[in-house]
């Protein structure tokens, strides 16, 4: 198998890109092509030890930046390293690609200008796993579609379905809408039209809907939502650990004696906080493209770039595209 | 003044109901109706020492549950506690209305059936105050409004504002839209239709557009958004904060030595808590209708509503009602 990863995605790139690739290559052997400029990525290389390892790199001469704007760019930069790196997964150079860049962007670059979407997929959706009190929950879509129709919805569903018990091996899934309030009624006028729909479409295990609490007790395995919504959930968890994250260190250095009991603590503290690690989980699976597209957090560490090119892999592994084919086809 | 308190409105009704309205008449010098079945509030009201406080029981014979379908009971319900107490602020013979019941009902109640909405306002919305890293966010609307237009969205900048100014004492309050992103062009529909007029709004201080991080960062004042993103994102942050508690919790006393350290760093693990605490700033206002309504939260404690009454305390002392009125007329 080889993956394209994007050598100029992250915020830091190249560094975390590249050694988070190497670390890929080594650790799951697999083959690596580096998309990005030669040279840089040459220079880069050069500081790792690549001998026996399969990595390869792809030249892209234009890089989009977390500031382009998203569909102009997509548009005029046709040689940057994601349109590269696609096209790579579109000709069957690559199995999958993997990048760190600008969401928008890659969205734009997938489902407009390489890739495209899977026919009869109306809107492609980004599906972030999150943890919760007992394992993982898939957000679907966390924000590849801020504005959606019931139809979108169903469709989230189903392919987040497909998501889940390939990738994360659950066998039926439990699927939830998410509400603000569990009551029929309840929810904005699209999640009052899509209740109905979703309760009578063929193997979904639909469950209810949801409010963030009982997302993150774990009473759904999927939550599905608009992208504006997913994406503001996802969102304000993320904040409010970081927020509790910083408290919480102000408090436990507030004092020498909360100093000595912060040192006691300590591995209790590093457990919380491997609990909630986003780089644990890698990136997020763009769905409803012809091909494996994980886009990975523009903060992301080496370890986060290794881990979204695991879950490139597994989602290779596991035929997710052809499987999303064939339900979305049968739907 | 007079403040009219539902005792059958939190889940554990109507102690903790009766109990924080006894400590509001004590601590702020009040005149209190207790508004539900006489011989029920006499019961519980027997259990405090009441002598030299103006309590006063108003018979009110029906009682709206968290289980009963908001608008079917508001209209259903003519001489519930909700009913009778909102009445008492219709008629001048209560300044204010505290309660902690079921939210859709005491809207509906306010806005169809009782006091009605404020002359030219188009939609009342629900105000709730989050803490976050230097101050306080008020979040508008959390709730009451699943869909909005942005007409709505811009009354709700203005009536927040008036809240924000008079009620917190903040000057000149910074304005923001809710969205997934802060560059223009991001945010669903309604975020990119509302955001140029919002910049235009005269009166209102608008810095632009925030994500969930920027808003508990105490970026902005004031956070506009519709009822269904603003509730998803204020209990978005509720339970991330709740389940980190949790988690928390059972690793500090997961061993012995780590018990130990807990201990020693309790008072750090109770100012991360009081930082965080629900119960100090009261309740939700209900702002853009013909009175003050308070509504606290269905899990309150005595103190949570002691102090939903402070807070209907200050927004009669400083007239939001009134200022709302020249606000939204002048707008």
């Amino acid at each position: 198998m080889r993956i394209a990863v994007d050598a100029m995605g992250s915020d830091d790139r190249p560094a975390p890109d590249v050694e988070g690739a190497v670390m890929a290559a080594r650790d799951f052997n697999l083959g690596i092509a580096l998309v990005g400029p030669q040279d840089t990525i040459e220079a880069e290389l050069a500081k790792h030890d690549t001998s026996d390892l399969a990595i390869e790199i792809v030249h892209a001469g234009e890089v989009i930046t977390m500031t382009d704007k998203p569909a102009e760019s997509a548009k005029a930069k046709q040689n940057s390293s994601m349109h590269v790196g696609m096209r790579l997964v579109e000709t069957g150079e690559a199995d999958a690609f993997v990048s760190a860049g600008n969401t928008g962007a890659a969205l734009a670059v997938a489902t407009l200008h390489t890739l495209k979407r899977v026919s009869g997929v109306k809107r492609p959706a980004l599906c972030a796993v999150f943890r919760n009190m007992t394992g993982y929950t898939i957000i679907c879509d966390f924000g590849a579609n801020a504005d959606c129709k019931p139809e979108y919805l169903l469709q989230f569903a189903q392919m987040a379905d497909v998501y889940t018990r390939r990738a994360l091996k659950i066998e039926e899934p439990r699927v939830a809408l998410l509400s603000n309030g569990e009551e029929e009624g309840k929810g904005d006028e699209l999640v009052r039209s899509t209740t109905p729909l979703m309760k009578d479409l063929p193997g979904i295990n639909y469950v209810g809907n949801v409010e963030p609490k009982e997302v993150l007790k774990g009473e759904t395995d999927i939550v599905v939502a608009d992208g504006f919504v997913g994406n503001i959930m996802g969102k304000s968890f993320e904040a409010m650990a970081s927020y509790m994250g910083t408290v919480l260190r102000e408090e436990l250095t507030a004092n020498p004696v909360r100093m000595v009991g912060a040192a006691l603590v300590k591995p209790g503290i590093d457990s919380l906080r491997a609990r909630l690690d986003p780089e644990d989980i890698g990136g997020v699976p763009l769905l409803g493209v012809n091909g494996v597209v994980i886009i990975a957090h523009g903060r992301s560490s080496a370890k986060a770039i290794r881990n979204a090119v695991r879950q490139a892999k597994d989602a290779v592994d596991e035929q997710i595209v052809t499987a999303i084919r064939s339900s979305i086809g049968a739907g």
